[in-house]
């Protein structure tokens, strides 16, 4: 059985490298050439060649084993971003962020409600996918900003920022259509209960992480860890992986994205940065499994699905509105950055990945959407995911000047 | 379910962190605290705490993955092991790894053999139990040289030497006898195909890698490489994942331990150490995988099984035949490097680990033994995996000044 998963390992890596080395050779982001690998092993197994019957990755055995790996891949990844995001630099686009990540939600929720009422659809259809709509996948946008070296950016910081309120948000519209699709009733109090724990969870950790410079410079500790060298027998990677699993599973427990959670973490760990250097570490165990996150987006993707051309025009308009939408809502919120940077910020928010696929997969599986509008998701989904990373990496070239967090007046955010 | 699997990672990584930081203070060797760790957990479950349950990782989807988890552990501890030990090095020691190996596998095979017949035991079950006692699980020993950092030591290398063909003469011996167990008589063509095989892919990745030194100083590819600092943006991590996974893939389908495999592949890349550097990028990965394999050695033992106490005798007696005849085998082959580096020898090669137990799970199923001499076997590799660390950190600290491969004239080897 491992024998197996080993080879199945060794292709996905294969292809994967060969799909990122074309990228590089015609200029296109790679992470597009993961997912595009991830459709084709999919859809090139499903129609059945028997030369990819080795790559069936829907063996019992495989299954469990790459989600866990994809998992992992976005969740170090994030965590990554966490710890190149200390939350003293966070706090300073808080503003611009919560604007962009509200403007972000109610211009695309509504937006989409109002396209499937034109199209005559039901209120809860309508409701869905105005929650598709509103999902945001930072993990592809990490990713590249990552790709481009410019993680550090404010551009970087809002979007960061803006996805953690945005998840928090989209949580709620979630539970509220679950809550009308299961009882017919909204139950307010149950929502907020939900809607309380998680905002608890991600201002508690927050507050942890606002209080641990002051507790550093009055801890005797902390101070003699400092002043000692860092000792080589002492690895600062188990206490990463304890806290990075603690936080992300509680993130999962509490409806939050597992991400989420994963982000926090490393921007706990930020704060430690010159006693405790976690970013060498986590950089071959992501070289390791972020590609996996990638290629299971596509793997997820059954090209079959779209063969049914009778809701195309649907299709199209769900997958304008949700580019448009997002990019104007997020934009505006970011105004004060400036056009070129609110641009930036507007197309960094437009992908929407795996928690499309998700929310729609919820709606599917309690029969609120029928097949239908599942694949108008899973088509906005991709081109989104697909669009995203030349968007941004032509936004990011077309800026007047790089912005660094310390260039710039901070206070006018 | 990923969360799941987020919490059982949180809770495993905790309790072999706080296994290893009280082995430090108790001054034993981290890996017994790990193996103790993975019993306690399989043991205290299956007597139904429920403060446990979070921890059964029997159920469905954990089982794959912690299977995977491990087994990567031990390829990437065993890859890691390859990369200190170029080629040409190992060949200086071929000899003595070769005498070490083959008196390692006839002293404790005919050892076993006269031990099953005193206690009157069928001839199949004699050939099966001697088997076992053939088996060598260097991860072990890996994992104990590497926590002394003596992996680079003459004994170090004998030890490595001599388990890849120990692995090589076990197969053999595995195939005579599942050959027997099964049609009665021996098949020695299939045993010849399968034990040429194995040798041919052996044979072939070192006459690779014995070549490589040539070809590099010869080619102007390889030339030009070295002269060019390493590029940032170009990483051999992808690469050494591809041919650590591609040859411990190719080893399991050759019925090789796939450790045998990424040892090679490690070995491969040490010839490339100073252009492509990979310690470093394998450290972290290690971190984060290995402990897996040795908290599922213990995880595989079941204390239950122990409860029979009708054959305790026959249990002490293998245990003792197998300490002693692999020590003083393993310590006879390498006498030529004098007494107390023949004794780090001989106590390097006695854990049997998972490979003891592999072993007896064949025959198990097979039904060429019964319960009770599976947990012979079990008993034997558990209690030869959990004094080996002890004995060889005792050995090694025992040595009058510590050999290093180059202080020493190697032809005498």
């Amino acid at each position: 059985m491992v024998e197996l998963i080993l080879v199945q390992l060794f292709f996905l890596i294969l292809l994967a490298q060969v799909a990122a080395y074309v990228c590089k050779k015609i200029k296109v982001p790679p992470v597009v050439g993961e997912i595009l690998v991830g459709i084709i092993i999919a859809n090139l197994f499903i129609s059945g060649y028997s030369l990819f019957t080795i790559l069936d990755l829907s063996n019992p055995n495989s299954i469990p084993v790459f989600n866990v790996f994809s998992e992992l891949g976005v969740i170090f990844l994030l965590f990554a971003v966490g710890l190149v995001t200390p939350f003293h630099e966070l706090r300073q686009v808080g503003r611009t962020a919560g604007l962009v990540a509200v403007l972000g939600v109610i211009l695309p929720f509504f937006s989409g409600l109002a396209l499937m009422f034109l199209f005559g659809r039901t209120t809860l259809e309508a409701l869905l996918i105005g929650a598709a709509m509103v999902a945001t996948s930072v993990g592809i946008t990490a990713r590249v900003l990552k790709d481009l070296g410019v993680m550090e950016s404010i551009e970087g910081r809002v979007i960061i920022g803006a996805a953690v309120i945005d998840d928090v948000l989209g949580l709620i519209v979630l539970a509220m259509i679950s809550g009308i699709a299961q009882g017919g009733t909204l139950n307010l109090a149950d929502i907020a209960v939900v809607a309380a724990l998680a905002v608890a969870f991600v201002l508690v950790v927050i507050y942890i992480s606002a209080l641990l410079p002051k507790v550093r410079t009055s801890s005797p500790v902390m101070s003699a860890l400092k002043k000692r060298k860092p000792r080589k027998a002492w690895s600062p990677l188990p206490l990463a992986l304890l806290v990075c699993f603690g936080l992300s599973a509680l993130a999962s427990y509490l409806n939050l994205a597992a991400i989420v959670g994963a982000f926090l973490a490393g921007m706990l760990f930020a704060e430690f940065r010159d006693v405790w250097p976690c970013e060498e570490k986590f950089g071959p165990i992501n070289e390791l499994f972020v590609p996996f996150f990638f290629l299971f987006i596509g793997i997820q993707v059954n090209l079959g699905e779209f063969a049914n051309t009778a809701i195309i025009v649907l299709r199209l308009a769900v997958i304008l509105v949700a580019i448009v939408t997002k990019f104007v809502g997020c934009g505006l919120g970011a105004r004060k950055l400036g056009a070129r940077s609110a641009a930036v910020v507007g197309v960094g928010m437009i992908p929407r990945g795996e928690v499309g696929i998700i929310v729609a997969s919820i709606g599917l599986t309690s029969g609120v959407i029928g097949n239908d509008l599942f694949t108008v998701v899973v088509a906005m989904s991709l081109v989104t995911t697909l669009l995203a990373p030349w968007l941004i990496t032509f936004a990011f070239n077309r800026r007047n000047r790089p912005k660094k967090m310390k260039g710039v007046d901070l206070r006018q955010l």
